[in-house]
């Protein structure tokens, strides 16, 4: 950690400086430089983070050299994470693998609708390839007018129709008091955008060893993606997959703006798995192969992508879905792209 | 709702769009120019807005002309909504009224750290003329490694201090399940802007009638705050107070970027209360005093400031604290401001 | 266009945006509905987009149907624009496609050095599979005290240097009064992030007929960018590629956040080229390739890169380009995805 | 400057980088402490900044401790610089002071149309207490299908309105070759939004001693506005006004996001007068005056509003000009709240 001074700082408060520093039982390096004195304090940033350096007297700026998180860093694990989903509850249901080279093909309507629907996408999907199946049963709505999921029939229609196509299933929770709930239904827990930075919610499911998908958040940067996966992680829970899934800008043509560097970026600072959400990021069916496309050519875990058998009569998020044929010819795409990249579906 | 279609489309995807709204409860009426044809819909927007249009075939986009709330809006209520604050449980606190002229002045520290502390600091802001006492008990930290807050004990604390001085108390509530606790010693809750998009947070407040200081997220727009209103309203609880405190941007000198227009814009939409906290917008305290005093001139119906007797020993947010006598300084800036916009303190 | 009426609007302020309406020479269209009356003008929006309805008395919003540009769109030319550069100054450089099929992969060093460095860089880039050369003379710093680049002794040695490598050459122009300059060395105008609305400029190089490469702005939208072409296109220069480098947002690891999904909307909409410079959007090398071979597989008509020999030693930029060797790397993964996409490099 | 090592860095690696500062002719000290090792390397910062350090190998990054401006910064100038616009041409103009207490009230239409109309809106204007008189002649418009300005004729027209007045007069400049024409007219440049980092315009302007009005970049941060400003001070004109007028964000019912804390910001960062354009920032009539009052309580050196006699017929902009009328009742608000800052108007 470097703090460096005002340039009116006086002797006093410079002293002040290094006693505080002292006091917390770290070895300030003082440098005084013909425009600015500076103060070193290097290792054991974590503890030091804490401290409101920068309100005492004479302080300009504190510059943090270290990164703030430690279990989702590289540094602390060279190898990449290899998060298993599915396969803990009996025969039909093969455990799907996502990361270390292997891709994970989440596809599914924005919400659990009913049995019938939910059915025809998933063998849909499932035909086209897609390892894993998506739904909500709790849906985060915008508006308190808007449909607001089946609830615990919802799960239900979702964990039956999944399991019997041996796909296994993944879906939002939103609440700490739903936790147990869907835990007995899903195979992975999704943290939905809006709730990134939900931190009971994020200590909840990090209180068990079930995988979690964690969206990153409208405005969230990748430091604070990864420092909420910390979160996960420090509870004792290994297994999270981090999504991508573009963030709140200016651009008014497109729902969000996808920020595709952040798959290459997450992978050079952390060893966790990271896929990509284009229907959120894009919300426009026509954006939404080419920046799947882009997704693995980056190098990304995964895709996540929103299928509808008959979006003109979804529950929510219709316009954005695709429809199978369309999935399909995707899907096709995305395994050539695979194999160019090294990678298995 | 003005549904454009693309110039493209058939004669017989217009027929199924017309088909579709009919089939809805619905009277389109078409009318087709020579670059391209439009179908409006006009009354009960509502009902038609969760409806996935645009993802009819043949159809370019879905432009929506009445607003997404109801009871937030001024169309709904053309007074301004005066909140009450404390006085439930007795003497010693007189209730503070937040709108309609009558301004709330919020100060305290970002963390209850324990009873001295807090006694210090709010026989400052009491005397410098603070009206309610803000302390967190739960803190929302991006680090699980900061300090999380005291919990009840913070509760406790806040309230016994608080109600000593004469000051109705506000603390957030960040979990459903801490609802309860909260409600037994806050005189308002606060909804954090992590939480803003926290629907079952903001229903399980809206349950009671507590009033609700409901802060701005991060990347939210002001029709989405407005709805978040909405959420609480909606399930009964008539007492929210909007706060306006910064949203992210590529501005990197300051924490957040402070949008004060956004309290004329509300008061245009809405006769909800609306004041600001330009601790959290600026994160800098040689830039609290300049915006305070602009969002009261702006006509924001008061200010949140942190306030810490010795910022540089906080446990929480200590280098965007004001000193006590800087916070008392601003006040008396802020008293002949209130006069000349015809509003008390 | 729609002109949606205030809900307390008047019958004569109704009746006065009616006339103004037909005094424009349009046939307006009343829709009185129980909420809101509407006003439906269709055809020729370009004309009435000019017109400033939204200040009559009465009228809440005004909503257009129709795209701003025409000579842009693709509605104005259904097939893909090719552009070619190159090929007019004799013999040695062969002319370089863009678009159709055909990748423009540009690469070289930010700014022209020296002839030596130039050299080094130039036939590294060839021999990597490069087909244009690019290095600035002319640079927008922003600041004084920088490299402000080797004015006309920089065109005239990357002139030499790219058409004895047989490689034509692209350098940004930043001032009117450079064009005809400019003009006599590069093969294809840049204009600069900084200049995309610097519409004297954009009239000026829409004059010649020379190839331009247009860079979006740091908050462009992609609307912004096409009607930024629209100036040059309308002066009669048809020979336009967009580029997309980046846009300025909240997150701080990356010098600019990349909007690939900028690449499928531009194609969806106009029939304009589309090209991806990485090393501008993200200013890391360790993310560039990842992002180049993204943006092949999204659909770009090429990508923009920049290389130096020694980026320790550059003048302006360096620690964002690649080695040479990276970039041969590159351009080896970068063949086969063009190969699956379909095109040729 | 501190340069953070990678925690993998070799010895090789950091003796190549302590050379090189060594050989740049500074003197570096180096500090390894458990987990990182950095080195700093303090004064001069300005020729350090140039170089690519951060392409060193084994360099994770590189920190400035100091301001990259100069001649714009406090430190180079302590006390409030004050530009005095107008009266060189002779009676009937005063001579407007700006910054040091007194405040800039410009006001006009976004365009000038003709002698008749601005003659209208000028003596509005005038009564109502503005001391400076704006209206464009050469427009920055998005499409190259609206109205361009009258360009010369424009510029007649608003110098003999304007001083007969006894107004001087402010206008924009887009194109280095306007420069001198502008100059014969105009009391004051503008340079706009979308010209902020025109760096030959910037200099062009530099090289006369007319006041210059420097608008904020759609996209620039508080740092890059005040290097816009270091390239006219360096160039030797001393008399530059910054502008802050809003600038691009997600949030969709204003034109601009209005950055006031940038107000507060510049002054402690800086010597030069800083006003606010609430018109071009907002885009709405009916946020402007709150807007306009609150950039006063944070300290502006004046406002810049755009007001129309007709805004319905205005040929650019009408949508967010004030009626006469509306802008009496501003500045008789902005007269209290001037005196109450200590200010005259």
């Amino acid at each position: 950690m470097i703090i460096v001074l005002r340039p009116d700082s006086t002797e006093a408060q410079i002293a002040h400086v290094l006693d505080r520093i002292r006091e917390l039982g770290f070895r300030p390096h003082l440098s005084q430089g013909e425009k600015r004195t500076i103060i070193g304090v290097i290792g054991e940033e974590d503890k030091l983070r804490a401290e409101p350096l920068s309100a005492l007297p004479g302080v300009e700026q504190v510059l943090p050299i270290l990164k703030p998180f430690k279990l989702a860093s590289r540094e602390f694990r060279r190898d990449e994470t290899v998060v298993t989903v599915g396969g803990e509850c009996g025969p039909p249901v093969k455990p799907v693998r996502i990361g270390g080279g292997s891709l994970a093909l989440i596809a599914g309507p924005c919400a659990v609708e009913s049995a019938e629907v939910l059915e025809t996408i998933a063998s849909h999907v499932k035909a086209a390839g897609a390892n894993l199946l998506r739904g909500g049963a709790f849906k985060p709505r915008t508006s308190p007018y808007s449909f607001q999921g089946l609830g615990e029939a919802g799960l239900k229609i979702l964990a039956e129709v999944g399991h019997r196509h041996g796909l296994p299933v993944v879906t939002e929770v939103m609440d700490p008091r739903q936790v147990d709930m869907v835990f007995r239904y899903a195979d992975m827990f999704q943290i939905g955008a809006r709730n990134m930075q939900n931190f009971d919610l994020l200590r909840e499911v990090g209180q068990t060893r079930k995988p979690v998908l964690l969206k990153r958040g409208l405005s969230a940067t990748v430091k604070d993606l990864l420092m909420s996966a910390e979160y996960i992680l420090s509870e004792g829970n290994p297994n999270v997959v981090l999504c991508e899934r573009g963030v709140r800008s200016f651009e008014d043509s497109t729902r969000n703006m996808l920020d595709l560097s952040a798959v290459p970026n997450v992978k050079g600072q952390s060893h966790l798995p990271i896929i990509v959400d284009p229907s959120h990021a894009t919300g426009r069916p026509d954006l939404i192969p080419a920046m799947a496309r882009a997704a693995i050519a980056a190098g990304a875990d995964g895709v996540h992508v929103e299928v509808h058998s008959c979006p003109e009569k979804a529950l929510s998020d219709g316009p954005q879905a695709l429809l199978p044929a369309q999935y399909a010819a995707l899907t096709r795409d995305l395994r050539r792209l695979a194999e160019l990249m090294g990678k298995t579906m």
